[in-house]
């Protein structure tokens, strides 16, 4: 793993990698991306205080920055783990599909192992299985260049995914609409554009004024250090918030509709996402405020029928014990319960955003109805 | 301002002074107290890693202890706000009534200016004017010297009330209750024994078995870096949990009953407490869950009708852009809107645990009725 030097603060501009053109990402970064034989990675612990790219190379390094969230963000991951099959794999030798194939599920199998709850990890390791299946008489050589080709592929149709979510999306929202949001599902938890994000961007870029309240999301802090960041740099106007206060924001009239992103959807719209998400729909339905989750199809899994198949992932005590590690807020001794994700009962929420359209109640019928549009 | 040296790590015992007789103060401290003409505070900024004591003998230093929060929490704000007066005055020299009280409404009002939603401050500043009047044919050395008595009163009085309030609640909690509490109303919010967690403490001594889940309480985190100690002092099994966790926790069928304190509670039973307070009774009445407010009669403000009349101060951005003033979490340009208290509406409360008993509705009615009581 190497680091490249650009560091600066928050204030100033990143210069950085070229983005994708005609976009709205003011900061011209990107989340990840696959340049000269590495993955390359914005180091999302060090945000806001400084702007880290991380370049990878081996799988070992991948796991570990997706399991401490260096990367992050559901259709994010989805790239981390398609370009971490082709890691896995590209400097392994052999010559017959047989071993390969072996091979090929061991990574895989490794790469879930990071993160349990988030959907596009495994979704994004089952595409690029499924085309080196497909291609399996090809030459090992050839089937490693299509598997990255596929993972490339993501990426790309991760931006385009996106911006569709983003004009569906906008819709909902009115000039002067306050919209409150968890967690990061923006720029930086995709490739580009965001989820609940780019609602927001894609609102703006229509000409309509938005006001974001952004809920800081312990214990990793998302919604401080990443969202704050992001919609300010992308001149967004932005309140940071304790999560404790969106009951106050609500009942005080603030805030005019919920969209949060997703981490995995059954098929019954039950939907995992980073605890508190729960929170805010319980609150906005006893307020009576519209809560929108926005998502691309490959964060449904139609395989889990509702929130009872979903693993949540527990993460580790000292996350809640110390602020970032660092500083001890509590006693170290103390018994802590630490969920990653909780999961939000589809009968709260009004409207899932997909990049095939907005999907409403009934979930179950309307779900298998939008995901095999093409 | 002095310091004294005593300070240890959390897993040690204090030595410390002194506690009340006949105590499940296991720790044998004393939040507030009066020592050799000094308020003697415990800092619990400091805390839980180090248990550090202020001796205060200037007004100033003593506003500035409440603004910060070295001392918080309602009944000792109210312990805090008796001496304080004391403080302003006894070294004032004048042989007048009215100029000593025209001296005490300056004193007052500087005190109330510390946290404007802290009806318990207010209260106490009240009693000791009060016992100033009504000798005001007095000389003044006397005066001075009945309102210190006064204030000392409200001290003992707090004590005995604590225990009411404990052992009214304990009524409400079974063997193995399990019990969801958000910032600190307990020994160190009080004189000695807590308000909400005096009826866990209560409870304990009952021989029931008690388990705790202890909201963290951001931004300033009294519930991990207060209620986790101090429970695990007292040999309470707590389990600390992010504010975000709530409604997982509630989903998952692992909380009987929330039991918060309050800051000040309206004619009506509205009550303003810690923010975070209000979400959790909106989780508690989705999930079924009952959802009591422990507070001593002091903490009543009949002069408000309902939540409308409830002034919340607003603190500092950096209490969310960083954690405790230490470490950046956020754009320190970011916009912040960080109130300290929320309100609960009486609706959703299940009832108010008093030293004259548990109030239910209709609340404007029981109130009134259960006040009146001596």
């Amino acid at each position: 793993m190497t680091r490249i030097g650009s560091e600066r603060t928050i204030g100033r501009e990143g210069q950085a990698s070229a983005g994708p053109a005609n976009t709205l990402n003011k900061m011209n970064i990107r989340t990840i991306d696959y340049i000269n034989n590495k993955i390359r990675i914005i180091d999302q612990t060090k945000l806001p205080l400084k702007l880290v790219y991380l370049n990878l190379d081996r799988l070992g390094d991948l796991w570990q920055a997706i399991k401490i969230m260096q990367v992050r963000g559901a259709p994010a991951l989805g790239a981390a783990a398609g370009l971490g099959m082709y890691l896995g794999i590209k400097d392994y030798v052999c010559s017959d599909w047989g071993k390969f194939n072996q091979k090929l599920n061991v990574v895989a199998k490794y790469i879930r192992s990071s993160r349990p709850t988030a959907r596009n990890l495994f979704w994004g390791i089952e595409r690029v299985l499924a085309v080196a299946l497909a291609n399996k008489e090809q030459p090992i050589s050839k089937i490693k260049q299509i598997m990255l080709a596929e993972a490339k592929l993501i990426m790309r149709q991760d931006v385009i995914s996106c911006r569709k979510i983003g004009s569906y999306g906008a819709k909902l929202l009115k000039d002067n609409s306050r919209v409150l949001t968890i967690c990061n599902a923006g720029i930086l938890a995709t490739i580009d554009y965001g989820t609940a994000l780019g609602v927001i961007y894609s609102a703006k870029r229509q000409g309509k004024n938005i006001k974001v309240f952004s809920s800081e999301t312990r214990p990793l802090l998302q919604g401080a250090r990443l969202s704050t960041w992001e919609l300010y740099k992308q001149g967004i106007d932005v309140t940071l918030i304790a999560d404790n206060t969106a009951a106050k924001l609500m009942s005080d009239g603030q805030i005019d509709i919920v969209i949060t992103g997703a981490d995995r959807i059954a098929a019954n719209g039950d939907t995992a996402n980073k605890i508190g998400t729960f929170n805010l729909a319980v609150l906005a339905k006893y307020h009576n405020i519209p809560f929108y989750v926005a998502a691309p199809k490959s964060t449904f899994d139609l395989t889990i029928k509702d929130k009872a198949g979903i693993k949540i992932e527990m993460r580790k005590a000292r996350e809640i014990t110390s602020i970032l590690f660092k500083k001890d807020v509590a006693p170290k001794k103390a018994k802590v319960l630490n969920p990653a994700f909780d999961v939000t009962v589809h009968q709260l929420i009004s409207g899932i955003i997909t990049d095939k359209g907005i999907i409403q109640m009934p979930y179950s019928q309307n779900i298998r109805k939008i995901l095999r549009k093409e």
